[in-house]
């Protein structure tokens, strides 16, 4: 069995090192990390791969892209519960003949995301990969005690919101497949090679109780708005002319797409909700009806909406 | 981007379904687990890969095993710490041709040993393999605050000592390299196939506060104790003929062979330490010294040891 390249491990400690967080009591050098919440706080718990071939390529994604994606495809979950980030642990499987300048190169992609949420890379594994580069992103977070913003809180007559715009990673992958890395240079700025978590939006949910119930859009708007259907026991009616994308995305893209990262939630009709919040546009996309079903409404007709996102084991 | 198979995550998620635990607040069904603990502890956690051709191999190990060691890894950690386990987070990619009878055999072993030490799989992530089977376990553990048995512990004048019997698995590995499957039926009992997690034993050693560090020996006794001399500043000497082994296993076997799972720990000369906890042998086996280096002492010759088994990132 082969032996993981000793000069990734120390990079990878080395990289980890400064990452000291307030909840961090001991992280990388021992059989496990021990972290600390408050005595008042839960803890939230993802997992998500990113595996090439799967979730990215290294022909279209540059590995700062890979490495920011990598983290932000779990500070999303974390956001979709009204969390703040605790640590992260990253388990990175990396095949022999990868250039360290790839490597370098994620794992800055991966620690800038990092640093600029304050969440501290607490450990992981490493291992040779038997293929591809395989990553596995585990991110902790805390939340005051029974406030976490959960799936299954939705109630007919509640209105729907979506945060930001949709469709845009849609596109941005359909346009990869068809020109390849072409006519697209990734600079830091695009949303679809570098997401933005919604973690402002999240905290500011929870903190002035504003959701019943929230997800992010990791799987695509249809996929993640069933998800809180179901898990409230509940469907939703959603305006087309009001799912918010820009121009040059179709209807299908924003509907279906995944890996936006935005995050859907529904609050009580009284409720009144910014249209802006911590810089990001808030809208209404519909509203949550009786049943089970989720209905599309568009020029005055109802079609019936099936998921036709990602599906996934858990968050 | 495939869509994994819902069969494989609906399998999943009725699998786990049992495997509520007293501190999971909410298990798969939303971005995030959430997870409590009690006011006065502190949360562990560890990730370790079980990849296809690096960790098993299909035609070698049958999937309950490879099941079971894959938890096994994450809960032998929390072990070394001296923790109670919490909860197993499974992040699982399975290549598009798989047999649905491995997935289940997989599950069969892991949910065994999950229900053997009340372990509630809460969460994970499922994904198609470009190619092999890919595990991650996450396992949190909770200890109470200050009191997690660290690497960092260990003073000159202390004695060393080990759990079980070294080199077992390292032997049974290097006879399937040699003859495959042909010799070797995999029994339940089979120490190689389905090792035990020392769970009872850390737990022990800290309650009774009887160990000044620990380590497991998944990547090997001269490895794992070089890290104890590392992360303690310390040197050690080791005597030959006190490592437990059983008939035909040879020295460098017991001295370099990893995925035993046993633990090595240190106390201070005058700690009554007990030859046998929760029915596993403790076997003194050399004396923690000053420096920084690790000396094995055999027929009264002293030489240099150096770490020969598997080095990792983090538990």
């Amino acid at each position: 069995m082969p032996l993981p390249e000793k000069s990734l491990i120390k990079a990878l400690r080395r990289a980890a090192r400064g990452g000291r967080g307030a909840g961090v009591v001991r992280g990388i050098g021992d059989d496990c990390a021990v972290l600390k919440i408050g005595a008042s706080e839960e803890i939230l718990v993802t997992t998500d791969f990113s595996l090439e071939w799967i979730h990215f390529r290294r022909e279209w994604h540059p590995p700062e892209s890979v490495g920011h994606r990598c983290l932000a495809r779990g500070l999303s979950d974390i956001a979709a519960m009204g969390g703040e980030p605790l640590a992260a642990f990253l388990s990175l499987a990396l095949p022999a003949e990868l250039p360290q300048t790839w490597v370098d190169g994620f794992m800055q992609g991966f620690l800038r995301l990092a640093k600029r949420f304050k969440v501290p890379l607490a450990g992981g594994d490493t291992a040779q990969s038997p293929t591809g580069v395989l990553a596995d992103i585990i991110v902790l977070g805390r939340v005051p005690r029974g406030r976490a913003l959960l799936r299954s809180g939705a109630k007919p007559g509640d209105q729907i919101y979506v945060t930001g715009l949709l469709g845009h990673s849609e596109a941005s992958l359909e346009a990869l497949q068809r020109e390849g890395t072409r006519n697209r240079r990734p600079k830091l700025k695009d949303e679809y090679f570098f997401p933005e978590p919604r973690i402002k939006v999240g905290r500011f949910l929870r903190e002035k109780r504003l959701a019943s119930a929230a997800i992010d859009t990791s799987d695509g708007l249809s996929t993640d708005l069933s998800h809180i259907c179901e898990e409230s026991g509940v469907g939703a009616v959603v305006h087309a002319h009001a799912i918010p994308r820009t121009s040059g995305i179709t209807l299908e893209q924003a509907l279906h797409g995944g890996e936006d990262y935005q995050l859907v939630f529904t609050s009580p009709r009284q409720t009144k909700v910014p249209r802006n919040v911590a810089g990001v546009k808030i809208t209404q996309i519909g509203e949550i009806v009786k049943g089970s079903r989720m209905v599309l409404e568009k020029d005055g007709i109802r079609t019936r909406v099936e998921a036709r996102g990602w599906e996934h084991f858990s968050g």
